[in-house]
């Protein structure tokens, strides 16, 4: 059965059972709009699209995982702000064939990801249309704290990072190689990516002072921050910093003739967060350091590793470069 | 120059000067998250996609139209909550042949619907993909007021209704035929629909027990208020109730060898609103009497027009029927 084999509504009284509501909603779907409580008075909204093709692929993902996805890079924005998610709102075009189970698996996969962290799916809307998109927007809380923003990086600050580094990158590869039995943690760290996002609000209590969520690589971002605070990032020697995951890069690398250094690098989407904090504060879990805050030189902004230029020759993602 | 000329920063460079910042915008675009000022302690939300081929034509609306009617029909859904809408947040989907033209001319719609109701355009994401999607959702803030649900709708109440009715279908079906210039101000109304938002904080202030954003067409969002209530909504005989409409709708309808009436009942995305008052309450303009609710008889809870069940035969619109 596919999408078009319903009416809109009845494809909504599918899908609608299956969502979370979230503990902070006050009214959620089937009216104009919904209503969610934001007792700090200020509300933290960041939004991302997934396009077919582009960002998954049917063959590779499951309705869930592109559900599941969508909902964390989402929630992970908000935790590389300092803040709490509550809720998210999504529009999802389907093409005709769609089958239906997708739909209601994408459905599960948001709750999934959604429903542990007391997150509601609010609203959304649905259309037809030639390839599927997923659009989902997220909206958190800040409990009265400040938000973390990039530019707040100062001399002297320890650069730190939570959640695994390269695996989702690496699990890419290995589905476009077809060989995902390679190593099964790294193509689930791919589909699934599971950040850690309390780590968010723990690092915005311990003061962190600057913070962004790792979509685009850690050069591209970790650049992203040096740019912002005006300062140079400079990280530790990957095999000391990311021996860990360097380890578990090992096999998948070896297996495609790829370096685990690179990935670590430059692979995207694995949404950990790279954060900032003053010098003695003790890191809350699961942070560990991985670099120096340095004061800016005559080359300007940017990051270094090992105290050198990093040779990656493809440090980021351009969603229009040719 | 299409978007495939530019890398991401560079189109985004020339998109976010274009954007309003919104009263209540605390933080803008170009971090993980932007933050949004809600004194109130409860947001009000809302979304919507638009789809080239679907919703919009690129032959018939320029970048300006799309972006102008995807924040309008945003603005719309808030105002149909009695909210006042504070800030946006869009993401597009962008085929590489796209002029980076039309991704400007979007930004300046959104600004333009946006920017006279003090309303931000704070955040966004772009992606490639083989054809335009226009994501929005919107936010909004209700001051203290319970939201105007469809639920609340009461045996007496008057119905009421602000806003034009059957423009945007008839200047649809215009430029379909390829004859715009029969009534210029009927295509413009489907190309840049321009609801009266205030009143929808108007009713909401003036007591309004139920109300929505006619966005499918006056039968079936009736219809919902109907349901959602548990009465019957007895429309007033549309030659009487939307005379004016009616008029204005006539060159069209006799170059089209249509008829104008289905067009008020039965034509979508005009986007006024639709509402119910106490009897005796002073209604808000431009709110006008348009009907009565009855209790719910054997029938069932439904939409009566001269105290007849209508019989147009297509109340609405189903994205994904065959």
């Amino acid at each position: 059965m596919t999408v078009a084999d319903l009416t809109e509504d009845e494809l909504l009284a599918r899908i609608f059972p299956l969502l979370p509501r979230g503990a902070a909603t006050l009214l959620g779907p089937g009216d104009d709009a919904a209503v969610v409580a934001v007792p700090d008075g200020r509300m933290v909204v960041s939004t991302d699209v997934l396009v077919e093709g582009r960002h998954f692929r049917r063959d590779w993902s499951t309705g869930h995982d592109v559900g599941w996805r969508a909902a964390m890079q989402n929630l992970a924005d908000i935790a590389a702000m300092g803040g709490r998610p509550t809720s998210l709102v999504v529009t999802l075009v389907a093409p005709s064939d769609l089958p239906v189970d997708w739909v209601t698996g994408l459905s599960a996969g948001l709750a999934a990801a959604c429903d542990p962290h007391g997150v509601g799916v609010v609203g959304g809307d649905l259309s037809g249309g030639d390839l599927i998109v997923v659009s989902v927007t997220v909206h958190g809380e800040l409990d009265g704290r400040a938000p973390v923003l990039r530019s707040g990086a100062r001399e002297g600050d320890v650069v730190a990072h939570a959640g695994v580094r390269g695996w989702s990158a690496a699990g890419l590869a290995l589905l476009a190689a077809g060989r995902p039995e390679i190593a099964p943690e790294l193509v689930r760290a791919y589909l699934r990516p599971d950040p850690p996002l309390a780590a968010g609000v723990a690092a915005g209590r311990a003061g962190a002072t600057s913070m962004l969520d790792l979509s685009d690589g850690l050069l591209r971002d970790a650049g992203r921050v040096a740019r912002a605070s005006g300062v140079v990032l400079d990280l530790d020697p990957v095999a000391v910093s990311f021996a860990t995951d360097l380890v578990a890069l090992t096999d998948a690398a070896t297996a495609l003739g790829a370096l685990a250094e690179d990935w670590v690098l430059a692979g995207g989407e694995d949404h950990g967060l790279l954060a900032t904090f003053p010098a003695g504060v003790v890191l809350p879990a699961p942070f560990r350091a991985v670099g120096r805050v340095r004061a800016v030189g005559s080359a300007g902004p940017g990051v270094l590793v090992g105290g050198r230029t990093p040779a990656t020759a493809s440090p980021g993602w351009d969603h229009f470069a040719r």
